[in-house]
């Protein structure tokens, strides 16, 4: 009989953050892998570090690329897709043997998590289930201690990747926005918000509920500075009830 | 002196879901706090009744009104605010007696929960935490096995009680879409998605993750029947890495 595939959503970054279903399967599990960068530890590591025991398989699958810019005929999507591929054999050689692998993300799987792209390729071959997570966008607002909608609000989830006329659009158009993959982008993204008068509004947090979190206002952000895992966050407007 | 207030996150709905970090905090809460339904006993107290000692104090805050339409001068925010603000006074009395209060919360706290209402109320007066859950809509998509929003794509959270020509000009620009507070207005939502050829893409559940959970195909749902807690899900494309 084959293993099951399990997609866990580990959390924000705090490992008391991690759900109780999550961390039992993670307990079980004989092999464990996750994402991390080339020469990093991986976050979604770092945060159930604590939890593994030695006779469980750690697997990492190391992004051959960030976002580095490549040179043709070097192609983003191509290298990033056959690694992809790759991992997902790696991954179908443990369930084949009947053995059940636990990918862990950070947040939750299907919020802009990596562990899609192995989902896309392995769940109509081997029974898979997805464990959700509290996602980054919500620990952040908690640490930031303020209200993200309110009744009949809508929520927009933008990425800083966007272009600019297209984010603004956007923007324009949402009750309550939060807004992701920030690093180098943020610099258009804050030029954006205080044209639309959003600015005041805005709060940023970088690395929420982690042990390094901060939180900086908007006008002392050093655009240079500013990590991937930071966030932005346009709370609706207070409803009076 | 005085107590803490928490905002806690329980989750979409399977007990297990709940965070190591809600539960431990909601284990040593002398006052336990949560919304309610008159004559129900709670979402939110169902997740987590298996966890609570006979020595911790319940408060239910039933609900005055829910949904039904009201005669004049009965007013819906006239009667909810003034709800809101006692319940913040029973609150308090704890507080300023140096007992904590967690309020729990179905998903999470600053993600159209109830909580918001009480934090506004009390968070400049006593110290106030929040711990973000899971929400409903992360529930829905892991039990619907289906990645949301992959890499840059715009994520629209969506209320089904927004007026038809404004909700359908805002699945129309989304990316991904999850449409929430279906109940009566599903009939209208399933409508819009139709026209604007989404209803192929879109997937139903009710009660995600709970142990009456329904996953139906959208055209066989009864718009008679579809209760609160139902979502609507228009996944992003799938990205072909």
């Amino acid at each position: 009989m084959s293993g099951r595939l399990y997609g866990l959503g580990v959390g924000p970054g705090d490992p008391e953050l991690i759900t109780v279903k999550a961390l039992r399967l993670l307990s079980s599990a004989p092999v464990v892998a996750y994402f991390v960068a080339k020469g990093k530890k991986g976050n979604a590591f770092g945060i159930i570090q604590g939890h593994l025991k030695e006779t469980q398989t750690r697997m990492p699958l190391v992004y051959p690329v960030t976002t580095e810019a490549l040179e043709p005929p070097l192609c983003y999507e191509t290298i990033i897709g056959d690694f992809y591929d790759e991992s997902a054999i790696r991954i179908a050689d443990h369930l084949e043997a009947g053995r059940d692998v636990a990918v862990i993300c950070e947040g939750d799987p299907f919020f802009y998590g990596s562990y899609m792209y192995l989902h896309d390729r392995l769940a109509e071959r081997f029974e898979a289930e997805v464990v959700p997570g509290v996602c980054s966008m919500l620990g952040g607002v908690a640490v930031l201690g303020v209200p993200l909608v309110y009744r009949n609000q809508s929520l927009s989830v933008l990425s800083g990747v966007l272009p600019e006329a297209d984010l603004k659009e956007r923007l324009a158009t949402a009750d309550a926005a939060v807004i992701m993959k920030l690093g180098r982008n943020f610099d258009k993204v804050r030029r954006i918000l205080t044209e639309l008068g959003l600015d005041k509004r805005a709060l940023y947090v970088e690395r929420a509920t982690m042990a390094n979190q901060r939180i900086v206002p908007l006008e002392e952000v050093d655009p240079m500075a500013s990590p991937y895992f930071s966030l932005l966050v346009v709370p609706g407007e207070k409803w009076q009830a």
